[in-house]
């Protein structure tokens, strides 16, 4: 099994850290909030390693809850995107370094000592890597024992669109294809029990379930579809898509069209599904 | 278009009932239960109308939480499970007919006067329905101006098992071709914005989302299998399945095998996802 990185198949254009800075710890690490809650209330300075954080939303978030003596080391391999996540972070108020800091660092080689995180959180990082068990072995080496490890991934074949338009149901059909051509997973929501146990944590150590998101209010459309219309004209998927033989320059354009379409239909619904454990370190 | 019953294709064999009796308001209505609490500050004699109850569980915790004043009517168009729902209503220590009652109905034509209830809930119920969207307007006529419509209903479609054994990805191949066969719904998750607005309610009434059942601690595998596994042997189902050509005995054997084999997986998950809306009556 090969540890090499997988380059980060979607990029981070504006398109995309757009909808990802509608993240929150609320609508996006749910399952890890009361757990936190729990934690902070018999050590108020809990040290969280947030990794992949991208544009750090999730990160910030969760830095406002560990106020005032907790504190968040926030992760990714790119730079870029580091610099946008302190200004972020910045701009809710946060303190740097005091609540939250920024490092780069590859989850393959988390540059920490062993034992050294109460909490360690990874939002959507598993399912972009080739080898997730590897990653997830890293994570458990940084984490004190007892402490916890929050995983929440995407299972990229459970979306359903009402209405099924062709040209959406395309659309995911070369999401999906481009992910694995990255050499990414389009299942890792149902697998993520299977990747925890095969970094050696025993069964009765994970608390495991499904969370989703749902895009159908007005807003939600909108600001869903057109981060996905975005993402089709200047992001990864459109260049990897057509030099793969996937799709071609009006392919994409008519699944511009589809979500146009899909925004305008009040009847409209979008179910993604999400796979969630929380694991205890022993 | 017709307004006739579908027939309950399941059946309502004791395989069949021991799963629903695993559901909760907790479990099975959690969109629900904050507006319940709302409802109840300002209004502590709440009628809530609970069709298609079977086993009738949910109505119990219903009731449960209405507690003292307010008062469940539970309807179902099967006698025998009504029986069952009423024991099962009186072995929690409600009072019949004070806190909870039960009556025979069709959900195509409610025996009940417009306007009469405060929440009308249905749970798993119009996916059973050729014409959903009539019911739910009869579900809106007996509801008040400014009461709640509750509903939440599996999308078939979307299931995901890990390991994704064949002979269970053919027991959900054939679980879907007999809900066909019986004229019953697939996609009623993901169409339930579409049904509610069919039946006149405007989009900015109606609150939209998704919830999931997660089958993945040994516990849950186990109770989740076992009801799998009575329902291939004893359930309508394998009848069905059978007579319309869809499986064999041999398949069904399989099937069986399939789900034990599951049972047993440590890193086995099963994710299933429902639509939820709570509509308020204009």
């Amino acid at each position: 099994m090969t540890t090499q990185h997988t380059a980060y198949a979607i990029g981070h254009a504006p398109s995309h850290t757009k909808h990802h800075e509608w993240r929150t710890a609320a609508n996006s690490a749910p399952r890890l909030l009361p757990h936190l809650q729990k934690a902070l209330a018999s050590n108020p300075n809990l040290k969280l390693l947030d990794i992949g954080c991208g544009p750090g939303t999730i990160s910030a978030s969760l830095a406002q809850h560990l106020l005032p003596s907790g504190n968040v080391l926030a992760t990714d391999i790119a730079d870029d995107v580091l610099e946008r996540a302190k200004e972020h972070a910045i701009s809710q108020g946060l303190s740097v370094p005091d609540n939250i800091s920024f490092q780069k660092a590859s989850v393959y080689e988390l540059p920490f000592s062993d034992n050294e995180f109460d909490i360690v959180h990874a939002h959507q990082v598993l399912c972009h890597l080739d080898d997730p068990v590897a990653a997830t072995k890293e994570m458990l080496r940084v984490c004190k024992p007892g402490g916890l490890i929050s995983l929440r991934e995407a299972d990229m074949r459970m979306w359903c669109f009402w209405p099924e338009l062709p040209s959406l149901l395309k659309f995911h059909a070369l999401m999906v294809e481009v992910m694995l051509a990255n050499g990414g997973q389009d299942k890792g929501g149902r697998k993520l029990v299977s990747w925890v146990m095969g970094a050696g944590v025993k069964r009765e150590a994970i608390e495991a379930g499904f969370g989703t998101w749902c895009y159908s209010a007005t807003e939600d459309r909108k600001a869903w579809g057109e981060s996905m219309i975005e993402r089709l004209r200047t992001g990864q998927m459109r260049q990897k898509g057509i030099e793969l033989g996937l799709t071609t320059e009006e392919g994409v354009e008519e699944m511009v069209e589809g979500w146009k379409r899909w925004i305008e239909r009040e009847d409209a619904m979008l179910g993604i599904v999400n796979g969630e454990v929380i694991v205890r370190k022993a």
